[in-house]
C-alpha cells in the first residue's frame, strides 16, 4: 500500500459516514414519511448513498486494507452525531438529510483537492449524484409557505445539525491527526487549516439554508 | 391499461413487500448485527430489494397506475407481519430475511407462470437476485454449529414466520379476489387452489429450513 497516511482514515470515515446515513435516513422514511411516495423519495436518497458506501468499501479492499476496521474508529463520534440528531418529524428527518448529504459532499471536495487521482476519481463518481436531494429544497420550501412559524424552527435545527457535526469533527480532527492532515493538505499550521476548513463548510451550509428558504 | 383487473393488484402488493421488507431489513442490520461486515452484507440484501421495487414502481407507472394508490391495500396486512415477527437477535434477523425472501420468490414464480409476457419479464428480472441471500445459510450454520441449542428456538422462529405470513395472506386473498384468482390461475374452485398454492410455498419453506440446517 503506497497512499498517503491518512487515505485509509479517510476512506474509512466517508465510508461509514455513508453507511450510517442510509440506515438512519432509510429508518426516518420509514417512520417519519407522510406518504408512501415520500417514504420511497427519501429511500432513492438513502440507496444512493449506500451505493457511495459500496465504492468507498471496494477502494478499501483495492488498497489491501480491512474495510471494518478502516471504518471502527469513526463509529463512535458519527453514531453519537446520529444519536444526537435524531429528527422528530417529518421535515426535520428532510432537513438533516440535505444538510448531512451536502456537508459530506462539500468534505468529499475539499478532499479530492489534495488526493491523489485514484481516490478524486472515486470522489468524481460520488458527485454525480449532487442534486439527488433537489426533492428536499422543494417539500421543505412547501411545507414552510404552508406554515411559515415552522422557517424559524427548522432553521434553528439546521443550526443544530451542522454545530454537532463540526463539534464530533473537530473530535476526529484532534484524534486522527494525519487524516486531519490529508483533508486540510497543508503539514503546518493545520490547526488554522482546520478552521479555515470548517469556515467554508459554515458558509456552504449557509447557501443551502437559503435554498430551502430558513 | 389493458391489463387483467388483478395486475395492479399484483404489482402493488409485492411493491410495498418489497419496500417494507428494504426498511426492515436495513433496519435489522443497523441495530442487530454483530460487526460492520455483518450490517453491511444484510444492507446489500436490503438494497437488493430496493431495486426490486423501484422496478414494480416503474411498471405500474408504465400501466397508467398510481404506484402509491396501487401499494396501499396491503399497507395493513405487510406492517402487521413486520410487527408481529420483529427479531429479537441478529440470528432472528438473519432467519427471517432468508424465509421473507424466499417466500416472496415463490410467489413471484407462481404468480409469472400465469402473467402476461410483459409482467413475466420483470419476474425475471427479480429472480436474477436469487441466491443473494446464500450468505445467510452459512452465518447460520455456522452460529448453529457454535451453539447447538439454537437450532430448535430458530426453527420455532422460522414456523411463526411463515405462520403469520399465511395467516396475512389468507386475509388478503379473501379481501382481492382479482388479486387471488391471477395468482393461482384458475377462476373456478378459488379456495382449492389457495390452499394448493399455500401448500406449495409450506413445502418450499420446508426446502429453506433443510437448507439452514433448522
Amino acid at each position: 500500500m503506497n497512499e498517503s497516511p491518512g487515505v485509509v482514515d479517510l476512506l474509512g470515515v466517508l465510508a461509514y459516514a455513508e453507511l450510517s446515513a442510509f440506515a438512519r435516513m432509510t429508518e426516518d422514511a420509514a417512520s417519519l414519511a407522510p406518504s408512501l411516495a415520500d417514504q420511497a423519495a427519501l429511500s432513492e436518497l438513502a440507496v444512493a448513498e449506500y451505493a457511495h458506501f459500496r465504492l468507498l468499501h471496494d477502494r478499501l479492499t483495492e488498497l489491501g486494507a480491512d474495510p471494518e476496521r478502516a471504518m471502527s474508529p469513526f463509529v463512535e463520534a458519527l453514531d453519537a452525531w446520529h444519536t444526537q440528531t435524531a429528527p422528530a418529524d417529518w421535515l426535520q428527518a428532510l432537513v438533516k438529510a440535505y444538510v448531512g448529504v451536502g456537508i459530506a459532499l462539500d468534505f468529499y471536495r475539499e478532499a479530492a483537492s489534495h488526493l491523489e487521482p485514484s481516490i478524486a476519481k472515486l470522489v468524481d463518481e460520488v458527485l454525480v449524484d449532487e442534486g439527488r436531494s433537489e426533492f428536499v429544497v422543494e417539500r421543505v420550501r412547501a411545507g414552510v409557505a404552508a406554515d411559515p412559524a415552522l422557517s424559524g424552527r427548522l432553521a434553528l435545527w439546521a443550526r443544530r445539525l451542522v454545530g454537532e457535526a463540526l463539534s464530533q469533527g473537530q473530535q476526529v480532527a484532534a484524534a486522527r491527526p494525519e487524516l486531519a492532515l490529508l483533508v486540510v493538505g497543508s503539514a503546518a499550521e493545520d490547526q488554522t487549516q482546520i478552521s479555515r476548513l470548517f469556515a467554508k463548510l459554515t458558509e456552504e451550509h449557509g447557501k443551502r439554508m437559503a435554498a430551502l428558504g430558513l
